[in-house]
Order: C-alpha cells, then structure tokens, then sequence
C-alpha cells in the first residue's frame, strides 16, 4: 500500500480551478492501491478521490476505463464516477502524470466475510455485468488463458523454492485449463470486472455501497467473473473453501441474471483459471518484488492450494 | 509515510459502538505521519481522525499529550481535539496498540511560503503558547541539549561520509550552543509543540485552520518553539535563507506575544542549537533507516547549512 507521488497543495488547488467542483478544504494520500496514488478531497462542493496513474496501468486505455465507469455510474451501479472538468475532458494530467477526478463512495471494505455477504456480492456482479451492456468498445483481457504459459515461462523454476514441484503441477493445470477452456463464443461475453476482491467492494448496513478498482476490467465471459469472485471470497484463511459463500454468491448472481447450462458446466475450468491467473501475477511479483520494498508481497500458494481445490470438483 | 496497522472495519466498526459519535461510514488510511497509523473516519455524526500509537512515542506520555490537546483545544486553538469514549476515557487500545480519536481538521499544508503565511504562522505559534498557560504538567524536553552531545556520539563518525568534517563541526557547534544556552528559569518557559513544519500547519483561505502533531509538545522555553520555526519555514529549497519569512513570523509572534530582550538576545543561540536537534535526528535516521524503506529519509545537510547562517548573524 502506497502513495507513490507527493502533491503540494498548491498544485491541486490550481488543478482543481480548472473544474466545476468547489474549492479545495482538505486533501490526504490515502494508502490504497499498489498501482496508483490516490487522494481523498474535499472541497467546499463534496468529496472526491484524485488518482494519479502511477504504472503498470497503460495510459492509452485510460479512456476504455473511465468511459466504462461512466457508462456503469449511468446504468446506476454505484462505482466511482469520473468527473470532467469545464472543458469536459475527465481525463487529465498532474504531476506528469495521467490524472482523473471521481466521486467518493462511502462503505467500507468487509475482512470477516459471510454467505450473506457473498449473496449480496454475487447479486452486484450480475448487476454489473448487466449494466456493463450498452458499453461496445471492447478491451481485450491481457491476462487471458494466452498470457499464463509465458508468464509462467519468465518465472522459471523459481516458484519450486516456494513449494516443492509447483512449476511442473502448475504448467500441467495449465495444459489442462487451456484445453478445456471455452471457445469465444462459447459462453456470454460483456464487461466483467475482472478484479473484484473483498477491498474493491464497499458495504454499508450490509448492502453493497460500491465497487472499485475498475483497472482490470476488460471483455470476456461473464462467468470468468464470478469464477474469479469465487477465488477471491470463498477460502476462509486462504485455506478452508466454504461451500455456503460459494453457493451464496451463486445465488445472488443466478438472482439477477440467470447462468445457462454452459455457463454452469464450465465453471470448474474457469475457476482453475482464475486461481493459476492469481497464482501466476503474484509469483511473478513474488520474484519480482524485493522482500522489504513498499508493497506487501502476497504468498502465491493460496492460489495453489485454490487450483487444487477447483481441480477435485465436479461442479462448483 | 506510512500506515503501519491494518484495520478490519468490524474490528473498527465494535471500536466504535463504545463511543456516542456514530456509525462507520467510511475509514481509509491516510499516508501521514511517519511515527504513528493514521486513519480518516466518517461516521454518521461527522469526520474524525483515528491514530494507532506505533512507536517512539512512549504509550505513558500520551494522556500529557492528549491532555494537552484537550486543554488547547478548550481555549480555542484549533488543534485536534481528542474524543472521549462512553465512560469518559479518550485514551484506548485497539489492535493491540494505544490508539485516540480526534476531531478532524480542515485545511492543507502549503509548501510554497511566503511572508503572508510566516505571519499568520507567528501569530498561531504565539497562540499556542498562551493557550498552554494553565496546562501545569510539565514533559521535559526529551530532545533538549542534553541529549544531543550522547545522540551526535551513537553517530560515530558516520556523518563524515555525507559531509567531509560534519562530526567535528557539530561537536564544535554544540559546545558554544551549550555553553550559550539560557539557565532554565532565564527565559519564560511553557508548553512548546517542538516540531511546528509547515506540514503540520493546515491554512484554509490564508488563514491557519489547524494545528497537528503534538507528540513531540514539551515544556520549554517558549522562544526555543520560535526558533524551530525560524528554522523550519525561513529557508527556501532548503537553503537561502529568507529574511523576510524570519521578520514575519516575529513580527506575527510579537503582535500576540513581545518577545523580551533575554528571549532577542538568545534567539541566534536558540536557533542554533534547534538546526543542531534536527540535523541530529535526521543523521541518527539516516544511519539506522535503510535506502530502502518505507521512511522517505530527509537530508542531515539541510541543517548543516541553517547551523552554519545561525552562527553567522548576531541578531535573528
């Protein structure tokens, strides 16, 4: 967690002139957020987060996303909405860098999750998936099935120091995955998320008051969504797989948007998916990131012990 | 910067049912402070700032310290004011650690100075020394010239790789500081903040709208808080002296609080000995921090060059 770029007051103070949202009260780096730096505003006109684009996000799909946050806002799903400035332009720069103003959504971030939790989260992924309809320009997902193999590959053996054999276990699941994968059009297709983790959603009395973190969004089946949701919300200690938050997220979604019979058989693979798509991108930061830098390193075996999980099933 | 502690929001969510200031909102960790875990909170009732003591501060100073604020606060400074739960108890523990809740502040730190803002600077400083008055405990200066010779010796002669010679001119400096330096009861005493940067200094509209970060405050002398300030806001880029910022915030100071002549006459040794604390601490830090961590670390040169324009002048 980090904030990556100082701002002096000044600096934003001129910034903030060249928009229609007040004048500047009171600004905080906040420590949220590997990739950006973020700051919480308020101004005489309300609250706002400032991002500045910091890495590893590519500028030139700035617009994809922000364009995608505007739509979804629209549609009603509450995500932080890019605001313009007088010229009606919301994305900006800042510090040589690419910057965009967004509305602030109150909620806080669940760690003690429950299947009531998890039926709510799956009834607003449907929800986004449904809003994210209308949104045509298509991003395509840079961490697909086709990304895995050289990722894997440009680890090297390095990930066996973790665990004894995972190269191997894990290039095999990988073979696997790939050859059960599903065809393009195979399944649904729209805007997913494609990151929605228990921080990028905020609940306030038990209802979701938010999502955010839209910087993986990309196009691809729907339900490689929910498999991902299924990853990431049910494994108690990133261990214990909880079958009531899964069949809770399940039903949340099904409540909102139905999963055909396909959607339905090709969740196990797509589940294996998810996890050697998590298992791979952090033990790649795993090698990539020294044991006492800035960012908390995340134990890629979590995701290998999900593999596993998801490979013993027959359905989810 | 760095937030050290991560909060789950039920855990903040039952902290908070034992105080009579709303439900969770929202909370984020804000990038503030180096010493201790910070965090914004909204409730229902309004916006507060949550700290988790982390170190350095010795956890049985912080009811002087939060009595202070407490005292300042009641006599109109506008300085975080520390919240009380039920029972009446401002001091806790949460996540292990002492932890408060104060009001939140308006404002921003300015980081471009001028003479206007080292007026208005004065005047507070001034404030704040005459709304200590009555606060009858006293904290000794842990940071006074008694522990600097012991602080410039657990250095070695490391500062030499910075700077050709700076162990034997500290030594030197600190001698004539000490031997120049006022008897306790020569100038008038009370409760200083001792580290009064302009980053713990909010303005709104030109106007200082709030004081943070008591947790060096001490008793002592009053004109010794002046001189901290000469040394913190006066030097442009860290280095040029400006003589316009140092007659403002005098001028500022004076038109609260007339300085006597014993406190003119000791300003220059005042302003000494406060660019070698700082040039101490910030040598210690650079020495014992990695290149690497979290803690940005600041330049011991930057007080070198303030020791070596304080020595030059006979009148600040």
């Amino acid at each position: 967690m980090a904030v990556y770029t100082e701002l002096a007051a000044e600096t934003l103070e001129a910034f903030l002139g060249t928009y229609d949202i007040g004048t500047l009260v009171s600004f905080h780096g906040i420590a949220e957020g590997v990739e950006n730096s973020n700051f919480l505003l308020r101004t005489t006109e309300g609250d706002f987060i400032l991002t500045l684009f910091e890495r590893r996000v590519n500028a030139a799909e700035l617009p994809w996303f922000l364009g995608l946050m505007q739509h979804l806002a629209g549609r009603g799903l509450n995500c932080p909405l890019p605001v313009s400035d007088r010229s009606g332009t919301a994305l900006r720069s800042l510090a040589d860098r690419p910057a965009a103003i967004t509305t602030f959504l109150p909620g806080v971030s669940a760690t003690q999750l429950d299947a009531k939790l998890c039926l709510e989260l799956g009834k607003v992924l449907a929800r986004l998936h449904i809003a994210g309809e209308g949104y045509d320009a298509v991003r395509p997902n840079a961490l697909s099935p086709a990304a895995w193999g050289p990722l894997l590959e440009s680890c090297g053996e390095s990930g066996d120091a973790l665990s004894p054999g995972l190269t191997a276990e894990v290039r095999k699941a990988l073979q696997n995955v790939e050859a059960a994968w599903p065809v393009p059009d195979a399944l649904p297709r729209g805007q997913i998320h494609a990151d929605l983790f228990p921080d990028n959603v905020f609940f306030q009395n038990g209802q979701v008051s938010g999502l955010i973190d839209f910087y993986f969004a990309c196009t691809d089946f729907l339900a490689y969504d929910l498999a991902i949701c299924l990853n990431a919300w049910c494994f108690r200690d990133e261990k214990t797989f909880e079958p009531s938050f899964a069949a809770a997220i399940i039903q949340g979604y099904e409540s909102i948007r139905p999963l055909n019979d396909t959607e339905k058989a090709a969740l196990p693979t797509l589940c294996q998916g998810a996890a050697i798509r998590f298992l791979l991108t952090r033990l790649y930061d795993w090698i990539n990131t020294p044991a006492d830098a800035l960012v908390t390193r995340k134990d890629p075996l979590a995701y290998l012990r999900r593999l596993r999980h998801f490979q013993s099933v027959s359905h989810v």
